[in-house]
């Protein structure tokens, strides 16, 4: 802009330029709903005042203990108390919140507290005993905190004092350290190490504080939700729904164990209107036996990611009273920007074309800035022939800082001016996209690329199947053929590999169908996905991997 | 923070930082719902990708006729389809929007246009007399491009072109001139002259932008909402929900003329269910003869501010259906970050009790960093003993980057780094704050200050009383004493100064009841405020005010 009349005298002040956070939201809850509960676990409620004081003792506490600006501060717990508090207490005391994944094996956990250079762990005393193994692979090991939930199962004291003194030993009136410059690190997320080593996504105290926004918008969230604590909070820090629903004062009803009874009572209970959650986690809840049936008090809403529902399921929990949308989002952008944005008009269709419709990934929210399908080098936009693929490629306020200590996979994220997230979709003539894979999960055979979630939705619609994955297995004539793993539902074991076979020529070219069928219980994360890296290792793929952090 | 590991290889990059701006709310709106009604104005239906179109072409064309990115491009118009497509075209054009208020005389308009250095302006055919008038006394008049808007009276043509062909010479292609800078200016919106020449506030893309997503998360807005534009889009932009309400993919339902009966036609005409308004709007809604009212047919949810709402009058609209949040903002914040935020528990409160707990402005939202009310030099908070009173202070990113060409006053506005609205307030045990006055409509007798509203509220009790209020008059003996202007309903026209004295003898200290009461119709802005300056005059106060701008 040349120089003209708004040229001067417009410049930032502190009244009207304040670097952006999402732990203010913490304050404001406290300020206007004191009595409010925030937290419920078990049998404990925490009101606001007390999470905002037991926050600022956090984080005082720390600072207590040496902690300065800019250290890592890691944290290994399930849906707790702790877990909660540690979002906003551990960035108050200026230090890099790092909540670690705690279905890593010991030597994925000593990887991070290494690679993040952990300077303090706090550790659910269930995970003791594996860090206790962890920490004999860390050269300078971190100082560590023990939290004994009220809910957790007995476990060793390793630490040099327990959270609950610790917290005693901290201020409320703790100012806290508050960012002076907005684009600075929050959190430190580690995502999945499927093709090397896990790599740390850091999210910035601007970024997260817009997904946050976004999260609130795109839902959207009404006032004082009750959000139940399904989806781990180590995921990309609860899409930011740690912040999100103390934005919203809401109350975050804590889980050790997501299990469909737990939902249910959790619904009951407290009053649950809102939580998200895995497709795997819908297929329990719409395998309630009728008889542990009972009617919703209310319509629950979710939001579910990580592979698309399928529609059998939708229509299930639709009939019981959820309602659900599906959305997309990986670590990297802390969150799920993409959703499949509803249609007044979709109502009106039958509930398997519903089905199809919503299991696409669909669209930014108004929040994202852009979200396109394209060459992955070339960067020109994939047609909207619902045919032809291209990688999903974000450029937006919420994508991350960039990877800790790896400027060469920073770069290659970011090649081009767009975060690249490794996910292949086709997009609609709607322009709504759907991922058809993983880059590495699509089979090819015989030169024809094969989408495994193709042949997945084929197989789940099957009656008797409660969860499919496709991989594939190494052939001699074709390259690669896919094998199928199959759980089936308790009550329908006369399901055979030829039935499954049949089922699928039905709907999908022959070459498309599995050649194998492996009926097994399915290895999965703690977020619910199937742990493809393990079945591509039982179907023989050169493939070999032993580290997934999400 | 000192050097870590944190301290570098995270840096912005296209991919993870885009200039926030509200503009391309409108790309995801056509994106996502090409077909969905954009905007409804009498007879007329637009649709998003026909809005989007529209909007663009209006860019497009201001750059063939010479705009440049920061030159002002103004529009003088009532709540019309142009009014909206101004929001987007003018800031996609580079050009700063400034929305004239058109209430104003010539000579106030003229002024705008001077200081403003308007290069084009774009004028509803209504206005056109208006403008020709203050074009005498523009030295440097501006381009002009009559809107010859279907609902509008008959008015001569005065400018170059008409907006219908101006558009028809845009292209619908055109890529946007985007910010790149989040940190620059998208309008100017000149705000009251009441203590001297108007002020342009010049909010930025940046601050903008959060306020959208501020209105959206603190009301909240729910999918689709279905918005009415009683609030002048004049008005800061109606709050931003110019944008805000395209963020959510709603409809906006145009109106030029703001009647009770105009509102019901569009709520029931076009499935309104959510507007802003001042309290006036709603008293005038309240009295609607039980001939004419029906039942709504769903609840609507209504923003208010300007004034606290009368307890009688949200009590009557609550009846109605109409769910009435209290909200607090000035032109210089963007719109309305403050607002009653309501606690389950009041709702078995008595009606009135009700009413004076709404009567507050309240506290902040989530996403305003910093409200307080304290002294105006030395910042110290105010106690919360609801009774010190002290100025309302803010700290925040949606606050103005300044005032255009007014160094003194932006400077004087942002002293000691918070933003000084003007406005006296005490604050309640539980924190809300409540306005007892702008500054200068504190009247003070015998040394005592006496807080119009408080008196105003107690006369607006009275039953028969429509509008009530309250300024100084001059006193020889007092210095001044409180003079009550009263609006009675048709049907109470019995009700003499005398029955207002004694009826606000029976609350109120003797020293604070009225000395004088004259019965008027009350003179009112745009926006529905009672424009106390006048009121101010009639009383024979000394302030000499000859414009108000909102």
């Amino acid at each position: 802009m040349s120089a003209n009349a708004y040229s001067q005298g417009l410049e930032k002040t502190p009244a009207n330029f304040v670097p952006m956070t999402p732990l203010g939201f913490l304050d404001r809850a406290a300020e206007v709903y004191p009595r409010r509960t925030a937290v419920v676990h078990g049998s404990l409620k925490q009101s606001w005042a007390e999470t905002r004081d037991r926050c600022y003792r956090l984080a005082s506490a720390l600072t207590k203990l040496g902690i300065l600006p800019g250290d890592t501060v890691s944290i290994i717990a399930p849906n707790t108390p702790a877990m909660l508090e540690a979002h906003f207490g551990i960035p108050l005391s200026g230090a890099v919140l790092n909540a670690i994944n705690c279905r890593l094996d010991a030597e994925g956990v000593a990887f991070i507290l290494r690679h993040g250079e952990c300077k303090l762990l706090l550790v659910d005393r269930e995970f003791a005993p594996l860090i206790q193994k962890a920490l004999l692979a860390v050269p300078n090991p971190p100082r560590v905190i023990d939290i004994n939930d009220h809910e957790a199962p007995d476990g060793p004291s390793i630490g040099e004092a327990d959270y609950e003194s610790l917290l005693a030993s901290g201020d409320p009136q703790f100012p806290g350290h508050w960012p002076t410059d907005e684009w600075s690190p929050i959190a430190l997320n580690y995502t999945s190490g499927t093709t090397g080593d896990p790599k740390g996504v850091v999210p910035s105290h601007r970024g997260t504080y817009l997904m946050s926004l976004l999260q609130m918008t795109n839902w959207p969230l009404p006032r004082a939700p009750i959000y139940l604590w399904t989806l781990p909070m180590f995921h990309a820090n609860g899409w930011c729904f740690t912040w999100a629903i103390t934005a919203a004062a809401g109350t975050h009803v804590c889980l050790r164990k997501v299990t469909a009874a737990n939902v249910f009572s959790a619904i009951f209970e407290h009053g649950v209107d809102h939580f998200c959650a895995a497709p795997i986690i819908l297929s329990g809840i719409a395998s309630t036996p009728a008889s542990e049936r009972r009617p919703l008090p209310r319509r629950v809403r979710v939001l579910t990611a990580g592979s698309p529902p399928p529609a059998a399921v939708l229509e299930a929990v639709g009939a019981m009273g959820f309602d659900v949308d599906h959305v997309f989002g990986i670590t990297e952008i802390s969150g799920t920007p993409v959703s499949c944005a509803w249609h007044d008009e979709w109502d009106a269709l039958p509930a398997e074309q519903q089905g199809r419709l919503k299991a696409r990934q669909g669209v930014r929210a108004a929040a994202l800035e852009h979200l396109m399908v394209g060459d992955t080098v070339t960067l020109e936009p994939t047609p909207r022939d619902a045919q032809s693929s291209g990688e999903i490629l974000i450029r937006g306020n919420t994508v991350m800082m960039g990877y800790l200590k790896n400027p060469a996979s920073t770069a290659k994220a970011f090649e081009g001016g767009w975060f690249h997230t490794g996910d292949v979709a086709i997009v609609h003539p709607d322009g709504y996209m759907q991922i058809t894979d993983r880059s590495k999960d699509v089979i090819i055979s015989g030169g024809e690329n094969i989408s495994s979630v193709e042949v997945e939705e084929v197989i789940y619609r099957m009656p008797g199947v409660l969860y499919a994955a496709v991989v594939a297995q190494p052939d001699e004539k074709w390259g690669e053929t896919p094998c199928a793993f199959v759980e089936l539902k308790a009550d329908a074991s006369n399901i055979s590999e030829d039935d499954v076979i049949a089922f699928c020529r039905r709907s999908l070219a022959h070459f498309k169908c599995p050649r194998r069928v492996v009926f097994v219980e399915l290895p999965k994360t703690a977020t619910g996905k199937i742990q493809k890296f393990r079945l591509r290792a039982m179907a023989g793929s050169q493939e070999a991997i032993t580290k997934l952090a999400v």
